[in-house]
């Protein structure tokens, strides 16, 4: 064994999860020395009530120094970072705390690493080209969910170019993670559904890349089961503590899974979709799902094995009635939490799909991660299996 | 559900593990903006030559600003810690890099936390005494494996008052762990066995414990798993560099499983050995495993189906056979490993037993993680079992 093979498994250093765990904020504001949080927020979230109580607790800890920055648009546009940080900056801010979906934190993230840095925002884009984070940084993320508070990605909207970009980059991540399930409680079931595939799509890629590790495989395979027996619970009966704490918690480990090891295919073929059609990412990945899955099956069927036991099968099924008992399983899934199947009803044309193809080929950076190689060909006729 | 159950996953920010993970290590320092690092080790890693190439390395990238301490004890004393951050001021140091077992990383962190405080050494033991660190601290294990790299305890051993005393600190968890199986090849087979033992008994006891989570559990079964394959390929062929990588790995594992869920009662009990009889901690640990396990099992019998399967068991076995199964299998473990099966064979005359059980049961800090609640009586007849 002379090859190195070196795997990186980076997090926030705390993670705070289970019901109660939003009434921890201030403590651990304080624990990072913030005097003068800004909160960073949407009006969806500001509009639930979910958070008063969080701002009622911080007006006492924090007297008049709490900031407060609800702008924030379903896929966070460049200028909205540039607006944050003004914000930030006129209040005298020293710290930022993320309360919302993916568009809230990865716009707080990005605000975090922008603040101080005398550079353009453009200048951030791509990987690693961020150069410190001296900005203390926590995320309570309010669906389950995107993942976004333990990965090292934002992902923001370029309106001039047309275009989704990302700041890759490790100082993304954030001091400290919150994933308290009270907090999803008012997230209405269209999007617990969207994201919680969404956490399930993580969970089973980031198991099926070629970057898995021990660390993350563990991770993966429990959050499937967490999703696989919770999603329905919390998208019929909003208010099911239990069943929102298992969904945030395997949100945050589905989370840690991919930011560790990558996703694959469903989510090449789910960017053009969001960026052309502007499809939830939610939405756009659980559309993509059982397909993609059906593809990549024989080219790792022991790995399906395990995910079909993850996924409730009983453990006397063998490995060439995996691929089938995954697809199906998630096909019920999908289906009872309303999930929509095909791209026809997204009024997406029929004729876009070789250019959508093209587009999805071009995501390298998560292809590479995909157990099997798809061609421009292989990815059009995915489309078209969904359309 | 209106209990409040709020549960910390706290960690090092930055994990690096697999072959050839310590060549990583100048590049981490740099990037914690390490300028002159202390490197802090022990007599038998030097002399073992693991480390060489890291000096070499380091020689070229950090010119002649390393200094080196490698005073380490066994069992490390207060005195060695002042003495080292003695080390650390007269060379104009500003990061430290343990590289060794328990000893050298338990000094290296109590000394992270000890410089730039203005108070003597003795007030920082106990739970949260630390004020700050500054000192950017990165952690490499030589051994498989205490856990060390990602614990937020630090044991020494204070000769005054002949106790053992632990800072425990969140402060005390490193920047970055690099858990490199290059760096335990030189571990002499005794030392792979009780060290390896001792991670099964931290990934048992961690999943048994009463402050397990959704995240730690995962982990732990899974480590068990990889030791289970493991332990004996790399007590009876030293460089099988995949069983030292899986030896290795599976100690983060266990480490990351108790870090936040704790040990229980072989701990506990195993303590008493160590501070009285000078036993070494993985030793202490091995000798007390199975009988504890004997004792645990009725009190949590579908756990124990769990650790059955992560053993090995097939998937026919019932809950029933789980406890006899488990204890069976990690006895046959240990003999093949020839870890010592009793006190007798360390020369502790069994009239000690009242005095060791008193001692044990005070160890209230990790009795109150153990399922079964242990009496004294309880624990003098658990150590009169393995006499």
């Amino acid at each position: 064994m002379t090859e190195t093979r070196v795997q990186v498994f980076k997090t926030a250093r705390r993670l705070l999860t289970g019901y109660g765990a939003s009434a921890q904020l201030a403590a651990e504001a304080e624990d990072l020395m913030m005097k003068r949080p800004l909160i960073v927020t949407d009006k969806g979230v500001l509009g639930s009530g979910v958070i008063e109580p969080i701002l009622e607790r911080f007006k006492h800890d924090f007297a008049d120094s709490t900031s407060l920055y609800s702008d924030i648009s379903a896929e966070p546009e460049t200028h909205v970072v540039e607006d944050c940080c003004h914000s930030f900056t006129a209040n005298k801010c020293d710290g930022i705390i993320a309360i919302g979906g993916g568009s809230a934190m990865d716009t707080a993230k990005a605000v975090a690493v922008y603040i101080g840095d005398d550079r353009k925002l453009e200048a951030l884009f791509g990987e690693d080209q961020v150069r410190t984070r001296e900005t203390p940084l926590i995320c309570l993320p309010t669906t389950a969910g995107t993942g976004s508070e333990v990965t090292n990605i934002a992902i923001l909207s370029d309106v001039n170019a047309q275009l989704k970009k990302g700041i890759v980059s490790n100082q993304l991540l954030p001091d400290v993670a919150i994933v308290a399930p009270e907090l999803t409680v008012s997230c209405p079931p269209a999007v617990t559904a969207a994201s919680g595939v969404d956490a399930l799509v993580h969970a089973v890629e980031s198991y099926l890349s070629n970057f898995s590790t021990e660390l993350t495989r563990p991770l993966s395979l429990r959050a499937m089961t967490m999703i696989n027996k919770s999603l329905l619970h919390a998208y019929e009966n909003p208010k099911d503590m239990k069943a929102r704490e298992q969904m945030a918690t395997a949100s945050l480990m589905a989370g840690l899974a991919f930011g560790n090891a990558g996703v694959g295919a469903v989510h090449a073929l789910a960017y053009p979709l969001g960026g052309r059609f502007h499809l939830s990412h939610g939405v756009s990945n659980a559309v993509m799902f059982t397909e993609v899955m059906r593809w990549n099956y024989s080219y790792c069927r022991s790995l399906f094995l395990d995910i079909a036991y993850a996924l409730g099968a009983p453990q006397t099924l063998i490995e060439e009635e995996a691929g089938d008992f995954v697809v199906e399983r998630l096909t019920q899934l999908c289906e009872q939490v309303n999930i929509p199947k095909t791209l026809r009803e997204f009024d997406i044309p029929k004729e876009v799909i070789p250019e959508l193809a093209e587009s999805a080929h071009g995501v390298t950076r998560l292809l590479r991660n995909n157990p099997r190689e798809l061609s421009v060909e292989d990815i059009a006729a995915i489309y078209t299996a969904v359309y």
